[in-house]
């Protein structure tokens, strides 16, 4: 958590967040006005938060990794603009984007350094998207060599999706690319498990779970999963 | 920074970086043994750091944004699996990767939200990486509609690289998309612009410049540049 991040939860009037994630920071806030929620009504939190930024209060939204990632910095902006389009607002609240250590980031700092090069993030998650559209991508940036980042891998509702994925990345990667498993970065139940594509599914994965598959370059050394800045023979390592 | 960034830098007993970023921590460091150097020797200082942890030291390596995106940590690896190759190391000093907040999301965090569905991070310079390979992997993002964020877009060796990342992502993207332009984020010198992939050429971008292009999805309102969680259709925002 930063520095900043800090100062904007104490300088909140009222706090709004998943339960998870307001008991991460409960020392800060005891004496704040907290207001949890469960984790499918994120639209109703938001509206909440501006409702109360609209009449005037400091509101923090809070929740885990970088806000402006697949979490709740662009669902505030969409439902400010939804509520100001309804033209009861007098006066638009400002809305501040406090940034944090994202999941790739923190995950990746606990397996080696696997995001050194190029990379993309997708989501396996299709509540909010069409599935052809996550595969569309998952096979574009395996074809073009890209690090991949994996969010949501896994959910009841859908268990198989991310052996589907998996097929789609063997399309254009080797079944030797290093692949890390992170589960809950740098918290008290964290997970670690580096392996590859070709066994991968063999270890648990879950909704919690950021899934790291390499690039070609991606290699496994003592343990830490490194991609190179670059392409070999681009560059002398040893040389002083 | 984080409080796990700032205690490692307390408790180191050798920094190394680019004297830029030295500066920017320098009341933490005013007792410490500094080495800095220039910014093309990132493999000189990651052998002095290396040599210097072997000897018993411990040596802090620090770097702006997040070390494993784009940064020194993979290089720490991939200098010590060299040096210890060469086989004159007794012991291997271990490597602990403090993430930081990347400048892709330093720089969403200025614009809005503009990386809140799937993203790919691509970086223009080819010193170590075939311009081919850049080109394929701009085409392949700008294929499956992610939202793309350009690292080092413009140096004075290569100027008409954006120029010609620009075109590429035309072929699939509309001339209207949002593009940010973010230099400094959070810094003193910041500056921000939100544009569009058609004028985006007008404005000045260097190579302290983060890009970041939105997807089919992505609107601006109210000076935010915003991707929603989704694509329409599938979620409604209004409901209660």
């Amino acid at each position: 958590m930063t520095p900043a991040a800090r100062q904007a939860v104490e300088d909140a009037e009222i706090i709004i967040g998943y339960k998870t994630y307001l008991d991460l920071i409960a020392s800060l806030i005891d004496e704040k006005k907290i207001m949890s929620s469960g984790m499918r009504q994120e639209v109703d939190r938001c509206a909440k938060a501006v409702d109360l930024a609209a009449a005037g209060k400091k509101v923090a939204i809070i929740c885990s990794g970088d806000p402006g990632i697949y979490a709740m910095a662009g669902l505030a902006f969409e439902v400010l603009r939804a509520k100001a389009a309804e033209g009861d607002m007098d006066e638009l609240p400002e809305i501040i984007v406090v940034p944090g250590i994202p999941a790739l980031s923190a995950s990746a700092s606990r397996l080696g350094a696997p995001l050194m090069h190029d990379f993309a993030a997708v989501s396996l998650s299709d509540l909010l998207t069409p599935w052809e559209v996550i595969e569309k991508r998952l096979d574009a940036a395996a074809s073009a060599d890209f690090v991949i980042a994996i969010y949501n891998p896994k959910s009841k509702g859908r268990p198989d999706r991310i052996d589907r994925a998996r097929d789609i990345l063997l399309r254009h990667k080797s079944g030797s690319t290093p692949v890390g498993l992170v589960r809950g970065a740098t918290r008290e139940n964290e997970k670690i498990v580096i392996t590859d594509l070709d066994n991968m599914l063999d270890h648990e994965i879950d909704m919690q779970s950021t899934v790291i598959v390499g690039n070609s370059q991606t290699f496994v050394w003592n343990d830490n999963m490194v991609t190179p800045r670059g392409y070999s023979g681009k560059y002398e390592l040893g040389a002083k």
